[in-house]
């Protein structure tokens, strides 16, 4: 006896090697194998929104992405995931356009009517906007201006020829849409200055909201710049505006079906602990102070060496290294370069520049934090000292990214703060960068309008999470068809379960087809572990899944009734969690534990709806349909077969009609019990499906009638033909001189000018003889055929 | 700038060691790290019921504990399981019952009332069963016994005196059971007799099925010995019983929320698989054929070496071999011995040895399989060459699961079929082992309608899966009181988020106290972590989750309304996910993910009802309507008069029935439109209504019944008394020497004593005369129609 072969044999008897998670990392640029500093827990930090602006698709697919990352870390690979995302809610362009928004709307309420002084505002306004720098560098206008307002006339027009210039068009796309909005925003304004000066002092406050909204894209910007200042809690201004968009935001993430995050730092929540951070940087030698500001002093840190690590600037992109354009975009509108000492260096803290900015305490004076600082400070604070994973957006990746690794890593004096960088890739719409110029500018509400949130993370996960994707019809139909595929094999599959005999019936003992589709199943399970494993490989996960689900309907489809629904159902129930697992489930499962739940465009809810409003369709239907049962039943006036006709009749119709509006698809004969197999779908689909069926149809009767038109018409030419007997077919009127001379027959011997016919000319007559003479016979017919009709 | 440094960096990071998973393995009585065959792949194969009767909390015990692991390595540790169960449904036990029923209700069928000979046989298997080998063991019963039936009544009397008898409970304890069954059996049926005697031959069916079914105990086994021969399909028999059973058995399994078993293989339908492995054994060298019957040759195999392996017999318990008595229980009562050449082998064929047993071909002759092979052949033919787990209660060890490795481990010639044997702990009732006789066995269904199936299973998990557990008054208030814990703290979270403000407010930063929490969430997940990998340490796992519940509650009470709702849910979201991750979800979750669901008591479905669900039972009603209707108008044979009568005979069944329990209320004639009316209304309500209307009606029926039976016997009772002449009422032998003299009219004149009857009794009889004149009158009468009848 031996009690102690039993676990060496179980450790020699794993004889397959176990593939292991690889994630790409954009610090190494490769798929690198996936361990967690903690066992099974994993401390994530991913840049969230700067909250100013509705969320766009863009900003779906980068939100969806990591989601999906983080539910398949989480349920599938069953990691705990602390997922830290913060939100940006200081911030140039916030500031701006908060503060413009505040003094527009006071403008608005504070005027019951248009005064010559708001109108001039506009103007000015307008004249400023104008000959902003922008107007200078295009292209195909003179090089002087005047703001007199005849020359800015002219020139609007001119400018509105340039729209379709190719030149102008070429500058705008370079200029990525600043060009197109800067001219959409003159003529919006300039109408709405023409309209209200005709409206001066007579008008009411409706005008006055006319007016500043129209012009609100000049007027803004001019009141931010020359009133700013006038504004007392500068703070509390851009707090509002940022909690609404950050509200708005959470709204679209809980629409797509997104989790929240288990920590959303706020910045304007970290000011102190910025301060402390940037400090503790100066101290480490890495940052300096120039009028208020503090600058991070690039060249020192990178290629500084530290005890046991070297410090390098730009690891994500250091082709980027000095790129002026981006550093720039990284800075801000607001941020002025007062005391820098070279040009790669950012800012960490930013002095306040001009009264009406929001600003805190600080060391070095009022000021407020730098953007890349914000980031460094939060994840330190909430992670410590490093991370598993960061992730943000492919193009936060310079400065961003880099720029708050330099900070974090100068800091915490180490090597390494992140140990996986993780970058989203971009959206594009039908091939084209998302822009507003392009009109291919789309908001998640929007586009959630359209399709369900389930469609739009099915289609994101047809593309690996780090490439580019092309949100097109092509994907969106692709889409459609892999989601009607789940949907029917799930309607199947239950439809079949619920009206299958009890279990108790049924043979249990798997034949060679269930052997099969068994070792399918564990086939995919295989394959589907590989594909996650091999950095979250969605695309092929999901084709897995496909795959899988076509094999079982062949199965399904080869055995009809004979199916084993044990084999299907485990299939079935295995492909339901994994959907589930990504995120794709919507609704509770159905009880039974299978399928994904009913998707419905708009985003709205469907479970957990009230029980009658869900109900009361299906309870009229199957009331009236009674009624109409009962009515033929008691028809006296009815012969016995009349009255199975019609009930049969009423079935179908009831199949074709009422049933299909309530998303009941009635298989004559495909039940278990030889009556109906019954399948909850939806209605939309089987709307489409009965109206594509009825489009075949009518096409076929279309057909059908054309063809029999065509005989008609044919039989009654052949008629008209065989009116003429075949001893006239020759002689005028039928022939026109042709011939002269004609035998008893009726065959010419004579043609127009006297000449004998020939003879093979003949042969060929005595030819048209003959079928003329079965036409006449054919048309004697119909005559003597329609005499004895009357 | 260093590139390659993120990956060796993360692998150093690394600090903590992961705890691995360790399972109990009976096989080495150890706990062994838990490695799979196949990548994230495991096959395991569960012993299953044999379907002859009740489930009961033993069973609950054991395929409760097998789900939770399930579920643990399939949501926890991300396993996809490969669960096979099967359903013994060949067994001596299923054979005899189903055999005695059939017997018994073949005669309750036969009979319309009861015979001598019917009478007689229940008291022949009345004596028979009294006679039989347990009563000669009673401690307190006369050594000699005669069969006579004063013998044995008066031994009933002795026997029911000694169920108060200390020295008799001590026996009946020691026999586990049997001998309270013995008792109870034969004066149920003694009770059932002397009630037949006194309605012999002039009684109805009724009191045949009361006769048969008082002594079905004792009429029982007598049929089955002495008429089982007359049985021509057993095998049908047999697998009407196993069906019945099987089916009942899964309806108690999905009460408890146990996930169906990915294949479940009964034992008819591997016959032809178990007769090859038979035959492969006998060519390995380790059976032989004797009498029809083939024997495992133990001696043979333990010890025996092979291709570098070597047989060991009774690996897991290897204390019990040869240990008689359980070899002998796990041969089952219909096996013989005939042939065995040693006393440890054990029966893998055993050949037909009575006339009407069920039997199967084989080259051995007809004959069925013995008990252990039915495991062997089907987990092989399932899962190939070994497996990963194979699982049981404890009580299986010795000798099914020690014989099912000898037999495969020499069917496939190899050291270890098995790599990790587990074996579920006993249950007992307050301390005691579950029997009949001790009144503590209960049916899962008697369970249910006292506590929740979560309720069941969070008891069960209080205590490690194989150990005893002691189902108690105790435990169950000590689940009730962990289980409102839980409610409790998910009521109280999900209040608090439902009425908190919108998420664009509070602060987000985390104080002293929220980094606390968080760091106990942290350590929680650790914790339960090490503890399901402890091989799945359940107690250890929920208390984790319940000092975490503990901590949070602390915060918040501390906190009150500023508590971080964030850190709070993050908590709640996980233990809500741990807890349905063990089936402990009742229902569908809360929209926001948080809370483990309502649990009712009944075993019923209460909230979170999906969309399907809800609309599947309407669907399946009015499909099914509509294939009725069809079914009908299709039926040639319907004359016309019959179909619109069988059309509105369906149509009122359908209201009354299925509408009823849909909740769906057809008013017929008060719609608006003459059908029906319809309204949507609770089921339960309906149903209840209908079920009072019945009972009216039925009230009314009996007591209309009931008076007319009471005027018929009076009527019968005057006719009877009529029967007498008034002349001759007052003579012998009506008044039995009252009277000595009459007059001409029959009114007596002198007493018994010869005295003259005084004038007041004379008036008195003379009265009594004129009323017997007219029940006599009414007799005549009646004879007299009697007549003209015939």
């Amino acid at each position: 006896m031996s009690v102690s072969t039993a676990s060496k044999a179980s450790t020699s008897t794993l004889t397959e090697q176990e593939p292991v998670l690889r994630v790409y990392n954009s610090l190494t640029r490769s798929k690198d194998v996936f361990k967690t500093r903690k066992p099974r827990h994993i401390d994530w930090y991913n840049c969230g929104p700067t909250v100013y602006d509705s969320s766009h698709m863009g900003h779906a697919r980068n939100y969806l992405t990591q989601d999906i990352i983080r539910r398949i870390l989480r349920d599938y690979f069953g990691y705990n995931v602390n997922f830290v995302m913060n939100i940006t809610d200081i911030d140039d362009k916030i500031i701006l356009r908060a503060r413009e928004k505040y003094l527009l709307d006071e403008t608005k309420s504070k005027h019951t009517s248009i005064t010559p002084a708001l109108l001039n505002d506009t103007k000015t306004a307008f004249s400023r906007f104008f000959s902003g720098k922008l107007i200078k560098s295009l292209p195909s206008l003179p090089a002087s201006l005047s703001d007199s307002q005849d020359d800015l006339d002219k020139f609007l027009v001119i400018l509105e020829q340039d729209k379709s210039d190719p030149i102008f068009a070429e500058a705008a796309r370079q200029k990525e849409e600043k060009y197109t909005l800067y001219l959409a925003s003159l003529l919006k304004a300039r109408g709405a200055i023409k309209k209200a000066e005709g409206l001066l002092n007579g008008s009411g406050q409706t005008d006055v909201v006319e007016l500043v909204d129209g012009t609100s894209d000049v007027l803004g910007p001019y009141y931010g710049e020359t009133l700013g200042h006038t504004i007392s809690d500068p703070i509390a201004v851009s707090r509002q505006l940022a909690l609404y968009w950050e509200d708005q935001f959470f709204q679209d993430m809980s629409k797509l079906n997104i989790l929240p995050p288990n920590t959303k730092p706020r910045v304007s929540e970290y000011v102190k602990e910025i301060v402390e951070f940037v400090e503790q940087i100066i101290k480490n030698g890495f940052a300096y102070e120039a009028e208020g500001s503090v600058w991070f002093d690039v060249a020192k840190f990178d290629g500084a060496e530290g005890d046991g690590y070297r410090h390098d600037y730009a690891k994500l992109q250091p082709g980027s290294k000095g790129n002026k354009k981006l550093l720039d975009e990284g800075e801000g509108a607001l941020t002025g370069s007062k005391g820098k000492k070279q040009s790669a260096d950012f800012a960490l803290w930013k002095a306040k520049s001009k009264p009406g900015e929001p600003a805190w305490p600080s060391p070095w004076g009022e000021g407020r934090p730098g953007w890349h600082i914000e980031c460094s400070v939060m994840a330190s604070a909430i992670l410590g000292k490093g991370m598993d994973i960061h992730s943000g957006g492919v193009d936060l990746m310079f400065p961003h990214h880099d720029n708050e690794l330099a900070q974090s890593e100068a800091y915490h004096g180490c090597q390494q703060w992140v140990n996986y960088f993780l970058h989203t890739g971009h959206l594009h719409i039908e091939g084209l960068k998302m822009s507003k110029s392009l009109k291919n500018f789309i908001t998640i509400d929007e586009e959630l309008s359209r399709n369900t949130a389930r469609r739009l993370r099915l289609a994101f996960m047809l593309q690996t999470w780090n490439q580019k994707l092309d949100y097109s019809r092509g994907l969106i139909a692709d889409t459609k068809a892999k989601e009607e595929t789940f949907d029917n094999f799930f309607a199947n599959i239950n439809a079949r379960l619920s009206q299958a005999a009890p279990s108790s019936d049924g043979l249990h003992q798997n034949g060679p087809a269930e052997e099969t589709l068994t070792n399918d199943l564990f086939d995919a399970q295989k394959d589907f572990h590989a594909a996650l494993c091999d950095s979250f490989n969605t695309p092929t996960a999901i084709q897995t899944l496909l795959d899988l689900v076509a094999k079982t309907n062949i199965y399904i489809s080869t055995k009809g009734r004979d199916a084993n629904l044990n084999v299907v159902t485990n299939i079935a129930e295995w492909i339901t969690r994994m959907l589930r697992m990504f995120g794709l489930g919507e609704g509770a499962p159905a009880k039974n534990g299978i399928g994904w739940g009913m998707a419905v465009v708009g985003g709205e809810e469907v479970n957990g709806q009230v029980v009658s409003s869900q109900i009361e369709p299906w309870a009229k239907s199957i009331s009236s349909f009674r009624d109409a049962v009962r009515r033929l039943a008691m028809d006296k006036t009815l012969n016995p077969n009349e009255l199975s006709k019609q009930i049969l009749a009423l079935s179908d119709r009831f199949r074709d009609e009422e049933a299909v509006n309530l998303g009941l698809q009635l298989d004559d004969g495909q039940g278990s019990d030889g009556g109906a197999l019954f399948k909850i779908v939806d209605p939309q689909s089987l709307v489409a499906a009965r109206e594509e069926k009825r489009t075949i149809a009518a096409e076929k009767l279309a057909k059908k009638e054309a063809n029999a038109r065509a005989a008609e018409e044919k039989r009654i030419a052949q008629l008209e033909k065989g009116k003429i007997s075949p001893k006239a077919m020759f002689k005028p009127p039928h022939t026109n001189g042709l011939y002269t001379e004609w035998d008893a027959e009726g065959l010419p011997t004579k043609d127009a000018e006297g000449n004998e016919v020939s003879k093979s000319l003949l042969k060929k007559l005595a030819k048209e003889v003959k079928v003329q003479e079965k036409l006449h016979e054919a048309y004697l017919a119909w005559v003597k055929e329609q005499e004895t009709k009357q």
